[in-house]
Formats: C-alpha cells, structure tokens, sequence
C-alpha cells in the first residue's frame, strides 16, 4: 500500500498538472526522490508522464526515474526524445541499469544509442550484454575496487580518494593476484581499524564467497539473503573477478521473483500486467484460461455420460458445486503451501513423499470433517440417505484427491527441474474439477443404484 | 528450490546420522556456514535436529541457526537444554534477533533467560521487547555508531578501533546533538577521503532520512527498497536516535511479507505451516474452507429452486462445472494483480474506479471469447439454439462479474485499511461461484421457457 505521504503527493502533482502550473510542478518534482516520482508515474497519462519528465533538471534524478520505469512505460517516454538527450541521462547511471534497459530496446535504437555513448562505457554495457539476462553476469555492476595484495590500508585508503573516487557501493576492497585473480576481501571496515602501514595481505579474508556469471539470479540473491552480505563478487570460469551484484539489486530480485511466482499461480502471465493497455492484458490472460476452459468443456462430456441418472434425480446436479468448490479450495491450499515452500527453501524437493503423504492426511482429515458437515445439510434438504452419503463420500475422495494433486503435481515438477509456479495454478484446479465431478457421478450413480 | 549444493548436503549428514559417524559429523557441521544448516534442520526428525545442535561447537554458529528456526522448532529444540546454555548462545546474537525469540517463548521461560542475561543486555532486550512486534522499533538494532558533529574524521576512525569495535553493520556513521537527537550521516567512505582535522558538521549530511519507532515494518523494508539504502536510522517522537534497521533484515521482512500475502490469497493461513505438525496444519487451514464450504450450501440450496427445471432438461447440469471454472479463474488473475499490484506499489488505491474499469473490460472480453467458444461446443453436443445461447451469455456474465468482484473487493478493502490479501481468496472465490450459478439458471430458464 503506498503510504500517506505519497498519496498526497500523487494528488498534488496530478492537480498542478490540470491547473498548468508549471514553475511550481517543477520545484517540487526537483525536491522529490526519483523513487517516489517513479510511483506517481504509474498515475498518470502518458501526456502527463511527458510534461512532468520534461520539468525534471537533475540528469541523476532523470537516470533514476529511467531504471524504475517498466518497459512500455520507458518506450513510450523516449520515443520522441533526441537520442543524444537518452545517451546523456544513460551515462549518469549504473552500468546495470544501462545495460538493462540497453537490451530491452528495438536493435536499430539501442544501436544508435550505443554509438553515441562515450568509447569505455559503450564497451562496458555491450560486456554485459553478452551475458544472459537472468545470470550473475547481467545483473553485476563492473564498478568494484580491486587491490593487490601487497597494497597496504593507507595506500587502500589512498586509492578511495583517487582512482576508485566514483565506485557507489563501496563497502568490499576485494583483493587480486597479477592475474586478475580473486584471492581475497576486506571491508573497508577492517581497512581503517589496522595500521596504515599493513599490506592487505595480512588481513584479508581468504575464504571468499563467489558465484559464477552464469548463475541464475534468483539463486544469487537467495545466497545473498542467506549469508546476510551487502555485495557478491562475480569470476569468471578461471576465477577472474568481473563484477559485484549488490544488496539493492538483490532486493529488486527476490521481489521480482515473488510477483513472478503469484502471477504463474493465479495463470496471469509472469510480468505485472496491470500497466500494461486493456488489449494486451487481454493477450496475456486469455491462453491461461484455455486450460480451465477445455477441463470444463471436458467435464460437461462426463455429465453428459450420466443424463439419465440425472433426469431420474435432478437434485444431483444442485451439489455440483460445493463438491466441486471444497475440492478446488484445498487443491489450491496445498499448492500454495508447496511452491513457496520450495521458492523459500522450507520444503526440501527430496522431501517429495513425506509432503505428499501428510498434504493427503491433512486432506483426509478436513475431507472426514466436510464430508460430514455437509452430507448432513443434504439429509435435512432431502431426507435420502444414500444421496447423502454419496455427497459426504464425494466431498472426501475430492478433497483428498485435491491436496493429493495439489502437493504431487508442483513436487514432481520441482523434481524434473520444471518451474512448479506456472506448471500449478490453472493446471491443478482443472485436473482437480475434472475428477471431483467423475467421483461424485460414479459415487451417487452406484449407491442409488441408478 | 535448493541447490544442489545444499541438496548434497542434506544427504550426507543424514547419512552419517544414520550410521551415527559423530566424529565426521561433527567436522562437516562445524565448516558448513549457520544458513546452510538451517535449510538442512528443515529435514530433520526432533530427535536427529538435537543431536546435530549438540555437536555444534561454535556458539555464534549456534546462535545464527536459532534466529533461523522457526518457533516450534526452537521450542522443541530448547526444551531439555540449560537455561545457562540457551543464555550464552543468546548473549552472542544481535540484540534485535533475541528480543524476537524471547518475545515469543512464555511468560516463565522468557523471565528466567532474562534473569540470567548479562545486566547491560537484558535491559537491552527488554528494551526492544517494549514495542510492537512489526513495527521499526521491534526490529531495529541498539547496536549504532553515534557521534557529536564537533567530532573529527580522525576521533571518529578511533572509535571504530576502540568503543565502537563491536558495532556489526558500520556503514554508516550518525550525528547526534547533546540530546541524542539526529542531526546528520556520513558514510564510512566519506569519512576516509575527507582530510582527518574535518569535524563531521562539515561533511555530513544534514538532509537524513529516518523512520519512527511505531512505523510498521512493512513501510520500513519498502522504504528502505525504494531509496536503495543499506540502514535507516530509527528514531522517537522527540527526533532521539534509538537504533537502525538494517538490509538484511529488510529483505528478511520483504520475504516474509510476500509469503504471508501468498497464503492468505490462498486462505492458508498467514505463517507458513509445513513444517509444522498434521494436526497444526489440519487446525490452521479447516477456517478458512468454511467460507467455501458456506458458499456451496447456498449454491445447492439456489440449485434446488431449479430442480422442476433440471427435470425437464436434466444437462443443464452438464455446464455448471464450466461456468463456474470460467469465472473463478479470471476472478482469481484480477484479484491477485490487483493484490500484488497494491502491495509492490504498481497500482495506486485512489485509481479504484480505472483499475476496476480495466478489469471489468477484460472481463467482458474474454467473457465473449470464452462464451462463443463454449456456446458452440455446446450447440454442436446437444444441438439446441436456446440452451447454447443461454450458456454464452452465462459464461460472459459470469467472467465480466468475476473480473468486477476479483478487482472490487481488494481495492475496496485497501481503501477502508484492510488487509485485502486476507479477504480475497476465499472470499472472492465464493462470491463468484454462488453468482455464477445463479445467473446461469435465471438466464437459462428465461431462454428456454421453464
């Protein structure tokens, strides 16, 4: 939830907007953080977007604004800017930050772009390009500060001053052998409570913790999580130091990635759609709901096989849904449970049988208790005893077989390495509707002898 | 999903636990780092977590893996150890960390590790114990570097080696007055390349951002994601500089909040239950399938009003199951974009009426794309104009009003400050399914003359 303070902001800036009053607009967009000018963004209309963006001075604040902006958003903003206007904001941000935007652009403007930038930082940006966007290599910053061991604290200190003057996030020194080599790190810390005169090879820390530019984000950020650091470094495969991923990115990750997997559940796409135009969140939802679709046109086929029982006993037909609904309800339940289990790390995929056979315990257990809750509802209704126990013993076979499918099927999919978010939300309930409604029939249809 | 490294791991030592190798065990136990062994605790029977705990010789390592268990596994695992054993491992641990778990042992427990603590940090503890769980001061560190603006860049690098030698996280360096009142920051960096006379006033900067004590911790991790900050300084209502909060334990809270959000969409509670017992779980989840359970009830008693209806046609039945899956699952994409939009900040509460606008146009959308679709299928089954009919226009209602609720409900209970991840999932999911088959039977005995 945005908090108060911005909420006035975002009415403030809408009604000087209305009202044209340009001079003070533009004394408050320059006092306001980039990060909470990106938040008003998302209100506006792009004309609104335009005008406001065009009052912001601070080259800095425009590079900021740049980053947090998503693609469409950014798209439509530049589109009539002079690329010398882009080049000039883009070399006032981190190269990660360039090189993500960089590659998200049509190849002829991202081009041009590049041949506009300065020599060295054209270069750095087309580095990271070459690594996969989702890996260590895409996301790691190339500004770190590298020492020689035999470099001593006061010249360390030195260098700060100097050569590694513009280095943002500098709370690691890591140390290099003649070979680029990671072989060491110190905080800067540490740096400042030895005596100047020590070389950093006597206090670094040899055990460095590295990770490879090839692997994936998400499991960086979690090993960043995990051990409490503020920066990893990045090597290549011969233990050449590349770059650092730092704690802001990572933060930037690990929710990325919890939007990601909520989405997949719900069979809403995987990027946030919301910002996106009414035609092309249509386009992202409709194929998931494909699934759910053809399950239901599949399940009116198993109905159809039992028309004259049903003709026999309408009333059948009235119990569809809640067999249907406590069934979906817990499927989703153990589902949920299971793909942020494995997404946190609480659930071990190993651990495939024991989660599995207490998710089917617990389905039992709620199945007995529903089961009967509402076998009873149906006796009161209709004073039939078998059509009641044949709705108390659907309710069980439903939801046991529901928290059955809706811990197995993300476990097996984790197992053989498939992403258990996308493979679960639509595919689970449609699986789980298809047999609840199958048991019901065969249940009701034989204990009534129809 | 764990790595493999990890996975490796976790069966090695459940191997040598098998054999009972304590001597090998207890060498891999002491090189692997706290985090690791957490996720390996996970795994573990009561009986084989105790006896891995005591062959840890490290107390800090021990200490780690306590702030990393969750509450019943730490109460399991201290249940037979020495309250002089727990007090020494606590007495290692950041100060923020113990108030945490003592503030959630009893009464008894919490009073006797109290009494036995080191007098300067117990009253630290109890300190922190004073407010509320999710609020910035429940989960700030005492531990800060406070020094006078008249202070030198020199003093201030002294202390660092003498009094302040055991801050943790010294990135930051804050300015207070003669009250303890803040008045600025300098980075560890800055201080380093300033010339060592310069007293702080002149290099720090005035212009910080802090939070209150009472600020919920959720707006905290936000913040401090949004303005990529590594410590926010957390003061009280007179502006005194009480503690910080740090990143590690804002992407701690920032997980944990996404989890909490993902359950409760998916009324599974709000802690993550897995690893605690059947009957826990069983407890836990029975709750929130009430709703549904409700919901069905209503659904077969709306049903029943139908019976001379479903007598005479007896597969109008046949299209409840896909009716109602249409509209529960586009209801459940939109309710959950527009919790997740509320909660990452990409949708704004005050633009209620363009969200819902937007939503309900997808709806009505897919609604005819859906409707067509099925509409046909069901003309070329059973070949009767007024019932395809009657099953098109229900599908559309039901996804257009789907879309309507899915996005209504959440950015209305945000509007009036409630939690809307809570009251989504199921009751959302009910909402849909008892309108849903309504409409289909007003609409279907209209068409067809019943």
């Amino acid at each position: 939830m945005a908090t108060d303070r911005n909420r006035i902001l975002v009415e403030s800036i809408k009604r000087l907007l209305r009202r044209g009053a340009t001079s003070h607009l533009s004394k408050i967009v320059n006092k306001t953080h980039a990060a909470d000018l990106s938040l008003v963004f998302h209100s506006l209309s792009l004309a609104q977007q335009r005008k406001l963006f065009g009052l912001i001075s601070n080259v800095e604040q425009k590079g900021i604004l740049f980053s947090e902006l998503d693609e469409d958003t950014f798209q439509d903003l530049t589109e009539d800017m002079r690329v010398e206007d882009i080049v000039r904001i883009l070399e006032s941000m981190p190269t990660d930050d360039v090189a993500d935007i960089i590659g998200r652009l049509p190849e002829e403007k991202s081009q041009a772009i590049l041949d506009k930038m300065k020599r060295a930082e054209s270069q750095e940006v087309e580095d990271l390009l070459r690594y996969g966007d989702d890996t260590a290599g895409g996301i790691m910053v190339p500004d770190f500060i590298a020492l020689r061991e035999d470099v001593t604290a006061r010249e360390a200190i030195e260098s700060l001053q100097t050569e590694h003057s513009d280095v943002e996030m500098a709370f690691y020194l890591y140390v290099v052998d003649e070979y680029g080599k990671l072989v060491g790190v110190s905080s800067l810390r540490q740096l400042v409570v030895v005596s100047p005169a020590t070389p950093l090879r006597e206090f670094m820390i040899t055990d460095v913790f590295s990770v490879q530019t090839d692997m994936d984000q998400e499991e960086v950020a979690k090993l960043v999580a995990r051990y409490d650091i503020l920066a990893v470094p990045v090597v290549d495969g011969s233990n050449r130091l590349m770059g650092i991923v730092t704690v802001d990115d990572v933060i930037d990750i690990l929710r990325k990635e919890a939007t990601e997997d909520i989405l997949k559940m719900a069979g809403a796409g995987e990027e946030f759609v919301e910002t996106k135009s009414i035609f092309k969140s249509t386009r992202i939802r409709l194929p998931w709901l494909f699934a759910s679709c053809l399950g239901g046109i599949f399940a009116f086929f198993i109905i159809g096989e039992f028309e004259s029982s049903l003709s026999k006993i309408a009333y059948l037909a009235a119990f569809i849904p809640v067999i249907m609904g406590m069934g979906g309800n817990i499927g989703t339940q153990s589902s949920t449970i299971v793909v942020r289990g494995l997404a946190t790390g609480r659930i071990n995929v190993r651990d495939i049988w024991t989660v599995v056979f207490k998710e089917l315990s617990i389905g039992l257990i709620l199945g007995f208790v529903y089961g009967l809750l509402i076998g009873s509802v149906a006796q009161v209704r209709y004073s039939m005893e078998a059509l009641a126990l044949s709705v108390a013993l659907a309710v069980i076979c439903s939801m046991s077989v529901a928290a059955l499918v809706g811990s197995l099927v993300p476990m097996g999919f984790a197992r053989i390495n498939i992403d258990p978010a996308v493979a679960t939300g639509p595919l689970v309930t449609t699986a789980i509707d298809i047999i609840s409604v199958f048991f019901y029939f065969m249940i009701a249809t034989t204990l009534l002898g129809l």
